[in-house]
């Protein structure tokens, strides 16, 4: 099956989360939003689906998927249908439930991460809530980061399958999204990740081990991969990161 | 199966979405969090769960859902697993990501709901961020509660099994936690929401019908339905309301 990925271009965001999973299982797919407008592709085949007319289920907002005749959103929903299909996610239901439980609480990092640049509104420049944000990035940095960062570390210490993955026994979906979520806060608060890393040594086992899949490595050293940048959820400011 | 709840007691919180459901359909539940710690219940019971210590897959917050062996977190992903137990999610799968799809949009509203009182942390009183609250709110009422609200009314329109439920032809899980958030607001909002509702019939229509439901309305009528409060997601602070 050719999967079909919807997702705003220019940005990593929410979407780099299936794409990491369809790159490392080396799955057919179309990135949709990154292709060209006169081909049918691109922003104004998201906006199709956006806006109802495409389907009486319209997603809320990208990244949603395309699977034959099924159109799914959410990040979290969208690679709790793609695992199995793509062999990230073990076979026993208890798993999978704890994995999607993992996920969840990946994006609800992934939110608070977006909200240190944008306290007040998406609908707000940076520049319009910086001082705002100067503020919820220092309470992030002292009291969330660490409680989220401390908690895989010990779903690592703690797996029964051993601390190389965060669920069962093999390399899985979850792992790519904690891959994403440390390689994106390292690039947005270089100076707190380099103090908090000292004490998660697994996680930093963990992002090289992902870093270095044969099929991830191709795709990260590829054009496919977009970098990180101010427009995304990850954004280095310095002053968010405690240089002022 | 006896399920066991486990949230914090003295608000709805999260929690509730779940309570709603277990209660609609006349399912046995044990409220963890609301019992007595002399039974080992009550926040204690919790804490054994949180800290690591009774699982080694433990959840990072409530709330968390006790099923036989099987301990998982986060509310959509509960209510994904309740559903079809509890007869409150069609038996199609393309259906069940559909209404999983939904239930996180809902969650991330709910998100959005709580931070208008905590614009910069969890961790400050309402009090000490009070004057950020005020303008994150404005930005909410503008932008987002609109956005949210239209963006369901618009799935029950076009909803092809009936403009009285969320998904397929049948009440379910979808539309008790809309019912939750939409009552919430009210609480929270009743200045906008007077205003929003205006051009929300089906939504209207439908909290009206499912506030209607014997087992329900005797849930809502109960002490085991605990007040909305300043303590919880849904918070009245006039100020917040546009009212200055």
């Amino acid at each position: 099956m050719r999967y079909e990925l919807f997702y705003w271009p220019g940005i990593q965001g929410r979407g780099e989360y299936v794409r990491l999973a369809l790159e490392d299982a080396g799955a057919d797919y179309l990135d949709v939003g990154r292709g060209a407008p006169d081909q049918e592709l691109g922003v104004p085949a998201l906006d199709i689906y956006l806006s109802g007319d495409a389907t009486p289920r319209p997603p809320f907002a990208p990244p949603f998927l395309k699977a034959g005749d099924l159109v799914l959103s959410h990040t979290a929903n969208i690679l709790q249908f793609l695992a199995p299909r793509l062999e990230l996610v073990p076979e026993d239901e208890n798993q999978r439930y704890w994995a999607h439980g993992l996920q969840l609480t990946l994006m609800d990092f992934v939110a608070e991460i977006h909200d240190i640049h944008h306290p007040l509104s998406s609908a707000l420049y940076y520049e319009e809530q910086r001082d705002e944000a100067v503020k919820r990035a220092a309470l992030f940095r002292e009291h969330r980061l660490p409680r989220f960062l401390e908690y895989f570390e010990q779903v690592l210490e703690q797996n029964p399958g051993g601390a190389d993955m965060l669920v069962g026994d093999r390399h899985g979906y979850v792992d790519l999204s904690l891959f994403q979520t440390v390689t994106g806060l390292r690039y947005a608060l270089p100076r707190a990740m380099r103090q908090a890393e000292d004490d998660l040594p697994k996680i930093g086992a963990l992002v090289e081990r992902v870093a270095a899949r044969p099929r991830l490595r191709d795709y990260l050293d590829s054009d496919r991969r977009q970098p990180f940048n101010e427009n995304g959820i990850f954004r280095h400011y310095p002053e968010l990161d405690g240089e002022l």
